[in-house]
């Protein structure tokens, strides 16, 4: 018979979800209201405007959606990309080859620029795409590729994208409030990102924001957006301006007064600081790390401070290493996906997990375990080499 | 500058979300783990089994889908309706009308088998419709009508659609575990629900179960399902059995503890004695309504114990009373949709919100409040009517 599950207390340093602050939880537990009750629409506009300062966007349509990441993205892809239209979509990871299953879900066409995985998007391929696809209608890539920790230019990109009068759809999903995202500035037309990541709120919900000229595109579609749960049109009837809303779905309203909390907290702390605090711990882990031996899978130019993919020494175990750690020290870290299983962690150091007392924590007990096989590690140097860097 | 939300103390009895027990309130704020984690995939098996009990069926396929109520009833039909598919919706109400968009924006086309607000769906209408389109595929309804408070014979629709080689899909948000829901013995294929209304959890999940009809259909596509996200070829990898998962979607972690309390109290009451309270409240309600000299909307032989659209007296303005409601007695009710809008009031008495307390409340504050109008109304004789229904 099942009974009241309570879970146990762990670390997370995987890809996420991270650490969640104790204020956050608390928030979600306050008590539930009606989603059409007016303290509760008071609270979405503010919901709405702090996540325009997360996105550094003037963007009206920026939003939660009320479903985890994976929606977020379909909500991009299902309302921008009507049968037919050609999509050129960057993969330099597992999460491009997601963008191609949905731009092909809605009927489009996707035309792929293929990167190797751990690289930045190629500027020149895309280049080379563009000009080979002037009817393309839409660039789409993944800023912060979840599954090998490459970052890509999105201003570079973006620059190529409207040159050829293509709208750009952006996956931030790792990368909102760990590493800059400059909505405006870089012109990104279209972007998501989930809540279980740098902004330490619980798993569940998808903040995107459209620009003007995607809002445009939306409004005159030729046919319906395929989804009706998705479909911007509906949604933005319960997200406008103004007191006057209309019921679409029920949102989840606990969720939201959590993703509020974060949000609150990221504004006290400043989007500045948040990424300097992301730079400065990953900078002690690498410390730490490097001292060790081990190296990282991504070129230092385009490495995510905020989720850290890192080589497997040789001989070392991938799954003992990882439920060791799991069992014994009550620490998540991350496996490599796809190609790169067994061959690389993915330790993240995103939101309240990018502290120093999970530096330490997770390079003493990678020493201690690894120490445990006689793994070719460094021994006794990580800490001493992390606790530099925060004294420097 | 936004500061921490703090929600009024409300006391829900609308059309959902309802009061949510204090225990799935605090069991939703437990720390996060990773939804790879073996203690968190330990869980998700509990979930499935206590929505089994649940929903009365051996259905393996059966889970929380990651989102509110409505995208569970689109995993309904962007999973079963391929393109060209003929399906026959029953409407007798606002959601029977999302069914017929459901259908369309699959690709699907629907026959619409129409009934006044407020009724149950007519089963001779039903059968001439069958009848006359003998190539139709699905039958959809909505068991329990949230629009108006209506029941309809989920087992005579079964019968029919069945007769007609037709696979049943049935909208059971309002009904899970406030009125009967017998998934396996009446034959139903596709079932979906929320957590907001009888289940008394949080909103932001969607119990939905398949049977094993269904998932033969689902897995003999001849085209993909068009939305990647609700997908369940590739859902079921993450819910499949045994401990070896592949990752589709980041869980909502924390929401699917709240369930999984929710659900664990709900096999503890005992699903009989849940609907039996239900049934002895909604008469405690109506005893008290009717001496006041309010009625009700829907025909007693269909009548939801848990949402109850009673007529507004004559000359009483439907935003007034609601609003003083809300701001004076922190009591929400639910206003009418659609053209009932202005017309009815509906008053929920779904899961934790199912109790005596609720009852004498709401009749007291809503005899205070229209007493001080000078509305059309029997005074000081609600309350002795409830109690009567209580200690009879």
């Amino acid at each position: 018979m099942a009974v009241s599950f309570n879970p146990p207390v762990r670390t997370l340093m995987g890809p996420g979800p991270s650490d969640v602050h104790p204020r956050i939880l608390e928030a979600l537990s306050r008590p539930t209201i009606g989603h059409l009750d007016p303290e509760f629409v008071a609270m979405m506009d503010e919901v709405k405007k702090l996540l325009q300062y997360a996105y550094q966007t003037d963007n009206e349509l920026t939003i939660p959606v009320s479903a985890p990441g994976s929606a977020g993205m379909e909500t991009c892809f299902v309302n921008l990309v009507e049968p037919g239209d050609k999509v050129i979509v960057c993969q330099n990871g597992v999460f491009g080859g997601r963008q191609k299953e949905n731009v092909e879900r809605a009927g489009g066409s996707a035309v792929m620029v293929m990167d190797d995985w751990g690289e930045a998007v190629d500027l020149a391929k895309l280049e080379q795409a563009l000009e080979q696809n002037p009817d393309a209608k839409i660039v789409s890539f993944v800023h912060a590729e979840t599954s090998t920790g490459a970052q890509s230019d999105a201003n570079g990109i973006w620059e190529l994208a409207h040159k050829h009068d293509c709208l750009v759809i952006a996956d931030c999903v790792t990368s909102l409030a760990g590493t800059p995202v400059k909505v405006d500035e870089w012109g990104l037309d279209a972007v998501y990102s989930g809540t279980q990541k740098c902004l330490s709120c619980v798993p569940g919900l998808s903040p995107v924001t459209f620009s003007e000229r995607a809002v445009e595109k939306i409004k005159n579609r030729q046919s319906k957006v395929q989804s009706w749960f998705l479909d911007l049109n509906l949604v933005m009837g319960y997200w406008g301006e103004g007191a006057k809303r209309s019921y679409h779905h029920t949102a989840p309203v606990n969720a939201l007064y959590a993703l509020h909390e974060s949000l609150v907290m990221l504004r006290d702390e400043g989007l500045e600081n948040a990424w300097n605090r992301h730079a400065q711990n990953h900078q002690a882990l690498k410390a730490g790390l490097e001292a060790m031996g081990i190296s990282f899978l991504v070129e230092k130019s385009a490495r995510l401070p905020q989720l850290n993919s890192v080589m497997i020494p040789q001989g070392v175990d991938d799954a003992s290493v990882r439920g060791r750690l799991l069992n014994e020290f009550n620490l998540e870290i991350g496996a490599g996906l796809g190609d790169l299983a067994g061959k690389v962690w993915r330790i993240g150091l995103m939101g309240h997990s990018s502290r120093p007392e999970n530096v330490i924590f997770c390079l003493s007990a990678l020493e201690a375990v690894m120490g445990e096989m006689n793994a070719p590690i460094n021994k006794g140097v990580a800490l001493t080499a992390a606790q530099a860097v925060y004294s420097a």
